[in-house]
């Protein structure tokens, strides 16, 4: 058994900025779009949605955002969150390379998501809201946005996609203990869903789907907003105080990361790890290797297009641009876990087109079997969303013995797996395929895009 | 939404020795007998089934134990692990009281199980030991020992009740993750288990009966040990750490516990977080005091005998003097999580015989209940054992409120409910019943004691 090396840092260093690489970007984000319109929409647009102060923060371009003192008081309950050197792990793939891992699995809900969700329930709190609606797939933001509204004293209403509200019970039990209510979507509750389920009575649900039922709801009721789990720029910057206090570590460890990964689905904890590092790099700073890590089974941002597109099934949400399976893209039943979203975070999306990233995709199977790998030599039980930044960085490692470089890799251990053991039971049965894409479906949607005026 | 307050140590202070309350004790602990003799037993009868380090430690009177800086480093994977002020339920009780807690969920197997377990397998592993077997119930030892097991790079065997074993497959997902064997028992890999499923093929089991089973492979096997999760003196020895580390942590909060609390079904939890300061009490200093919570479906410190009886239902195992239901009681099947074991361990009956300790019975749905108000204030999801901890520490804040008392209590929540989802949609679904004792089961098992010679 080899020593384990844990970096802390003191409740201090908790991050007093969070910082926005929309400050750094050599080329601005191309604008977003309103639906009706098809022109750039201003902050008014946004309005029914989201108070004002994440709006704010959503268009910001100021480098560093300011965390408010309430908010890092929250964040105590969990974090600095540490980063560990990953010894076990190292020895057993015999690499000359050093991997560390930083660990957000430590926070009440078990993953990331509550970085966002505790600052996007402060400020809709501040600004009177009295209900936030939202969507749950896997069930990690839907559990956050439940956990943080349980702390606020809001209502929160979670429209979560049929086949895990039917088929993942206890996570449904999480947040109902936050106190949250769960509806199974597509419901009645919505014109949208209403439709859906004319059309298909026993339709299984979607993220998309999901999106717009808890968007509709929002728009109609003055004391209820939306609030989403990843994708947007506001979530982005949330997310990017695991960077921050990655890089305080790595300079405990005396080292630099050569190599950056972490799993996408929206890609806010990848965004979180990685930005502040690219930040770094446009500075002048030195210039780590960024890599996103999809699943093949729903590979937006190595088999996307990127292109104008709707954040969801509805068209109710406005366009942006990004890479994207298409709107009505949902990925296939046998792939467990989260990381089903359609589309990329229009930053993530934009910086890969800029060419400051790289990204490759891995099937689930061999994604499992990382996991395992790093549980049995790390003594951590993975999200399966994780499982692919962790294989993403045993590529790596690999790599670095073929080439007998001895690099440093550094990626986002994003969440435990203590909720999703299931699908682990799945990977033991042999019941998880791994290299299949859904080739008909993706073409399908990606063959139905929106149609943009040619002058934004 | 109350601020957090954590309390959380420097590595360096996860502490250097356990504390051994068997030097404090004003009377000694009752020998523990042979099952065949009904004579004392010595250090050469425990060798069969466990490392002479153990036994060591067992029977040790020294008051401090040294900790392997081997197992330090492994701890500091997780630990220290912090203790919080619970601002957030002491707001919702309106008592005068402060509330403090020390939170032994961050371990990667949620619970505080791995305290022992890894200095278990660390001990066996020098002594070159191969394989380890034991049981388990809910399954947080089982997890634990393979945890443990997958470090040093021991082979785990794990008989689990089969109930468990059938209506809890993600558990043992979480098991085999780590590499361990998980076998349902009764089971035909031994004779005790092939007899229990001769008279009953369909036995669901219990844990006395899984006890049995891996004694019985350990004791013939050359390079096979037993390992238990909590009852016996050197577990509960591991477990002093918690309450040492929150001494340090209630100094940083400049308070002293008036009344300290913890959930108990084999006392180890319980021990870890009360003996420290139970011994400092008996070395002349402030007497705090002492609390254990247990289930009304299991209540052996309540409603037992203090009577010498096996440790498991095979009577294969050594005879102690403890509060037991009787080594054939198995709680009824309503009752959710863990606290299921017939007997207390013999310490902890000790001291409670010695008048140094309380205890009171709370049923499982207003424990439920307990642990869902914490959730809501506090932010972290219990598990269901830590529930009745939880629940006993709001009614000493609710009595120190109708006294109008600013009495400190300290709890102990020895674990996360994020593995036991399921018992939380039973109790929302209404299906747990409250303060159902198993009156004729209980009489029944207390019927047949061992009789013992009156000399011992």
């Amino acid at each position: 058994m080899s020593k384990q090396t844990k970096y802390v840092l003191d409740e201090e260093q908790i991050p007093k900025f969070w910082y926005n690489i929309q400050a750094d970007l050599p080329v601005p984000l191309p604008p977003v779009l309103h639906p009706g319109t098809m022109q750039p929409v201003g902050p008014d647009d946004l309005s029914p949605l989201f108070p004002m102060s994440l709006i704010q923060q959503e268009v910001s371009t100021e480098r560093e955002i300011e965390i408010p003192e309430p908010v890092r008081d929250v964040f105590r309950l969990w974090r600095p969150a540490p980063l560990y050197r990953a010894h076990g792990l190292e020895k057993a793939l015999d690499t000359p390379a050093k991997i560390f891992y930083k660990y957000e699995g430590v926070s009440p809900a078990g993953s990331h998501k509550p970085n966002s969700a505790i600052p996007q329930a402060f400020y809709n709190k501040e600004a009177g809201v009295k209900r936030l609606t939202t969507e749950t797939g896997a069930g990690q933001w839907g559990t956050s946005l439940a956990f943080a509204g349980s702390l606020y004293g809001l209502d929160v209403e979670i429209f979560q996609v049929r086949v895990s509200y039917d088929q993942k019970p206890y996570r449904r039990a999480v947040m109902e203990t936050y106190g949250a209510r769960c509806i199974a979507s597509p419901s009645n509750e919505t014109e949208y869903g209403r439709k859906v389920l004319a059309e298909n009575p026993n339709h299984t649900g979607s993220l998309g789907i999901a999106i717009s039922e808890a968007v509709e709801i929002a728009a109609q009721r003055d004391d209820t907003k939306y609030a989403l789990g990843s994708v947007l720029n506001h979530v982005l910057l949330h997310q990017t105080i695991i960077g921050q206090e990655a890089m305080l570590q790595m300079e405990m460890a005396d080292a630099y990361p050569d190599v950056v990964l972490s799993c996408t689905g929206g890609g806010s904890n990848f965004a979180g790890i990685a930005f502040p590092f690219m930040g770094q790099a446009l500075r002048g700073g030195p210039k780590p290797r960024i890599v996103a890590v999809e699943p093949t089974a729903c590979p937006s941002l190595t088999r996307g297009k990127y292109a104008y597109d709707f954040g969801d099934t509805g068209h109710m949400t406005p366009i942006t641009k990004m890479h994207t399976l298409g709107s009505t893209f949902t990925p296939p039943g046998f792939h467990a876990g989260g990381l089903r979203y359609h589309g990329m975070a229009p930053l993530v999306s934009h910086v890969k087109e800029l060419g400051l990233m790289e990204a490759v995709a891995y099937g689930q199977r061999e994604c499992f079997e990382a996991g395992v790998l790093f549980a049995r030599h790390e003594g951590i039980v993975p999200a399966p969303e994780s499982n692919h930044a962790i294989k993403g960085a045993i590529e790596e490692a690999l790599r670095c013995k073929r080439e007998g470089k001895a690099e440093t890799i550094l990626f986002c251990l994003s969440g435990h797996g203590h909720f999703d053991m299931a699908a682990y039971t799945r990977y033991f049965e042999g019941d998880l395929q791994n290299e299949v894409y859904a080739e008909e479906a993706m073409a399908e949607a990606m063959a139905h895009l929106p149609e943009v005026p040619e002058n934004v």
